[in-house]
């Protein structure tokens, strides 16, 4: 695999920095006939886009995209119909105040990637974080839209699960609170306390870390493979990829290593119709790194924003010690937008999977 | 990225079954002028090889490895030097006992991958586990082997840190214990406890779930990319595809989540030798997906043995309803041999990345 | 190697048709530290662009390329240096005549690619040959503009050696007449002779095939690996990647199969400095697979234009049998305009191969 | 790619050397049900292994292959049927005279890989070519005849059409002839001419190149991608990839250059049955990149062997002038072996790309 791309027979390939022209993607290997419109994959951009709530940066990007290649517009002007060719996706950048960022050119801002991206590269565009800015997710997500169309039927969405030290009732999960809220918490109980929480963070110039779950159904049986190209294996690394992503988790995750055999063993019956049906989940949807037709459950934790008000012992390239304050606009829990983010990766994921297994079986 | 096959400049693609002829690997693209020994990799092999102890399975495989091509051997008869080509190394199965698994060859043993195997290939090795059998992971550990002596001096070493319900005592971590007990625990204090507990699944035919950690020294800074090539990205798909692993941390992972920017920023300063530091390590030695310099901490969670004594309720592939009980030989607890894998596996990461750096910036 | 993706640790992928909104490409794994200017890349693209002379399609594109990311703009406002992120770039339609093309939207011309499209995505952008056209390797030009300057002291030229049943007489060969004559021909003495060769070719609405050679010097000696990795397999692959080539040699090619060993020997000896040199060059600058530090040389045969006016019989989408005449714009000989195209493929070539050397090897 | 590795969904990754302990192959990605015996695969390499003629090298190697890995065996005990897993196949090295090649282990011997597998890693196994000896070949044969199982019906078969200054006459082409010579050649009338031309030039200690020509038929339509992931691409690339190959062609290859578009045309009908057919083929069955239902033609040169008797004027790896001559045994036509060289990796490249195409496309 690339620097710069995912995916097999499903390819996206991201470029674009914070505050340059523009950023975008190419989809490499969507199959033909695949009918989408702008409209469509605007309403994903727009889920993830800053500066909808005070609860995300300040910064306001329209986000528009616009799609310049593989596909076919049809009559109605809207319609586009893909060619098997490639998708290019070009998202421009507007509001970038590069300035914010003047005086930390060349100092490294704990948590962020400046030292490394400096040790690594010799050079970086320091401008909003350039290339390890979250702004590349853009990208990521319209490249989702189009994969949820790859897998008939697939349904992927994910949820806040935790913020901090608060966690949500699983009991009271409900998918339609999702997008009733600033958070995406499917918790209708949860989003008093989380907006209390994060706005006492936010007011104090602090960040806060999150918990995402991701559940992905109708996937069908028999997707990923043995020993390296397992579905779950693919989904970690989409996942970690992420920026500020530092665990992941597919099915029961952490909890599995406290379980016994007995505990953990999902269970088979043939339900009513005569299939094959699963009595638990603990597995996730996965086993032996094959999707097993239940729901595909993976979770990761963000970090807290590193972008902070309270200053931090650093140093400058020059090697000299600095305190470092980020001003700038950002996050008060980056965690929040990368439920959108999450949710076009475990697509963009299922869908070369899909390729893949109908490429070596022709069993779809 | 292929089925079999992971990493990009130093790749490795594993073949063989668990019941089958033999199994092995084909190491591409190791640096020539590597010297290695047979032993040395037995070595790493006697570490993950069965039958070692009451704790894991009763298996008695003496996984013999043997170098077929790569390598120009010198005139002591032992020390082989890599030629830059492909390394292929080959363990023979000796000790199958096929007829263990002859009256489930159909049925669909729950937490196993028996089910998913026959719906993706409509065909499977059924005899232990075949391809899904952790027994694939014995080339891993020889490849692990080659990848450490890519990195001028690197170590990498791991750790079971947990074991179902309990944990180590981190004060009380010495490297030097690890050896020292059937656990691969860093506390002493941990070995009686882990014994009993085990002891008592064993027994009754269960199996328990583990955590295990690796920690990797020297990792010079600069490895890894964005965004699709970040290092903690592949250590990710690298850990995750072990045999049931079911979540991957790096640094503080799901524990990240619930810190404040404050607490989670891993300051800097230059050390008495004009070198830059870190006053702590909640990133585990990345940042931006990229090598900090700092130590790489990875820590990944392997759920309960599915093979167990108790029956479960399962169907076979007629989709008639079944009661299945695994009998065979099996480890109470697999995350305990999960320990040598890991570490194989993470060195395998930062070699691919280490020459990776090296092809795209010169800077090693 | 992906569907619109070449190289390893240098990748280009491109994107776009012929009539849709613009094309382009994203070059990944540049390394960083390298100073480009879009003039630079300009001139690589006026080089290849159509309506330069009669003897060339009189679509009038510009063909401005604009490099979107990947880069610090230096103070002049013109220079810009490479970060190692993906640099994008992008070129936009400007004279499209999609209605050329309305009345063979349906029906397949002979020699193009309209019915094989048809039958492979069952859905295909007709309009100027979509995906299919020439106009594509416009995108490669530019990465090939990135690409020369990754390996220090690459040069990469390119001529045309034979235009229908007329070769060139290498005696006259001047490297300096190639850019001052409409054919890319390095022999004076056969401008006159190509010119009215395909002017009677071009006024009779017909076309002709052509040879260009190209050759690379200052490439360092070793690069390239055994046995999938050879720079005379990846040179081939990327020339015969070129719209309307059908055959590619290195060094004598066909005419090796004619030589004794004795007369195919390139014999060595050490000049005056004590540095090997090869006293003839039968092989193209490639032993094994591998750059002996001679100059690389490539050749390849390009087919006459499909578009011609004389009907040809053929087929419509429907089965039906037509006859079909390609009215549009056209380039009579595309021989030509393949010239600075097989450059930047030969030195995209180079500059993975030169990275992916330094990977494994880390001997530059 | 990798360096030893070809394919995307069907991939093969060869391993060892000429005079190593053994050399094979790991089939990756092949569809499950394939059904084979090691006698099949043996058949194919029968026709490629040594010592079968006075024509070939008299190195006298079984070349058994042994299949490790892949398959469930049948109760007929012979029938394998593939698991989709890696089918790992290993052939031994049982006649190696590595004293032949003693003297010469510091020598460059012109027109071999010596000189540029030294720049290249400073350390190689110099013993009859090591990895570039055309022994590892026989890998690709043994994985070629799994790929001719992979797409229904295909039929890929190679003759020798041209051996040094002759070539055959093809209005006598018989396929039935190829395996009635010593030398492949489908013209009766070819072979006396071939044998005494071949023996004049064997008793003369020299060597002589060759032109392979590869049909493959029932090559469904559809097959291959733009713009990189052409049909016709990846063959270049695969015959590239033999030893000693200097030129490929597809179709009409570099005659192609001398056509007008109208004689280069392939005209297209409905036959009696409704399906589309083409009135010639000048193109190869390759349009755009991707087949066209027409068989797929290549064609290759190979140059002399390059192991000669008559003293050719080189270095050694001091920078001493030395007068080198190549005892050992050889082919003095290695031209002849590659035509089951050239058979197997034609299939490999279509079975790979009839995978990919179902995989994209669904259409298979």
């Amino acid at each position: 695999m690339s620097h710069n791309t995912f995916g097999h027979l499903f390819r996206v390939t991201t470029w674009g920095e914070s505050h340059g022209i523009a950023l975008g993607c190419v989809v490499d290997g969507c199959p033909p006939g695949i009918s989408f419109t702008e409209a469509e994959i605007q309403a994903y951009l727009d889920k993830r886009k800053p500066g909808q709530s005070k609860y995300t940066t300040q910064r306001r990007e329209p986000d528009q995209v616009k799609v310049l290649s593989g596909f076919m517009l049809q009559d109605d002007g809207v319609t586009m119909i893909s060619t098997g060719t490639p998708i290019s996706m070009m998202i421009e950048n507007t509001d970038q105040r590069s300035k914010d960022y003047g005086d930390i050119a060349r100092q490294y801002r704990p948590g962020h990637a400046d030292y490394t991206y400096d040790v690594k590269y010799g050079i970086r565009d320091y401008r909003g974080g350039g290339r390890s800015s979250a702004r590349e997710t853009a990208a990521r997500v319209a490249a989702g839209a189009i994969a949820r169309k790859v897998v008939p039927g697939l349904v992927v969405r994910g949820a806040l699960v935790g913020m901090g030290i608060h966690t949500i009732d699983r009991d009271r999960w409900d998918w339609d609170e999702v997008d009733n809220n600033p958070f995406f918490t499917p918790d209708p109980g949860s989003v008093d306390l989380f907006a209390g929480y994060l706005d006492g963070i936010r007011k104090a110039g602090s960040s806060i870390g999150a918990v995402v779950e991701i559940v992905a159904e109708n996937v069908p049986a028999g997707l990923g493979a043995p020993v390296y190209g397992k579905l779950d294996q693919d989904i970690a690394s989409y996942l970690m990829s992420i920026n500020a992503v530092k665990g992941v988790e597919i099915g029961d995750g952490f909890e599995a290593a406290k379980l016994s055999g007995e505990e953990n063993a999902d269970q088979m019956r043939m339900d009513n119709h005569g299939k094959p049906i699963f009595l638990s989940n603990h597995a996730g949807g996965i086993l032996g790194g094959i999707s097993s037709g239940a729901p595909v459950v993976a979770r990761f934790a963000v970090k807290p924003t590193s972008s902070i008000l309270t200053p931090r012992q650093s140093i400058d390239a020059d090697g000299k010690q600095v305190d470092v304050m980020t001003k700038g606009r950002h996050d008060p829990c980056v965690g929040i937008r990368a439920v959108p983010i999450g949710e076009a990766m475990v697509a963009c994921a299922i869908a070369d999977h899909y390729l893949r297994h109908r490429g070596q079986t022709g069993r779809i």
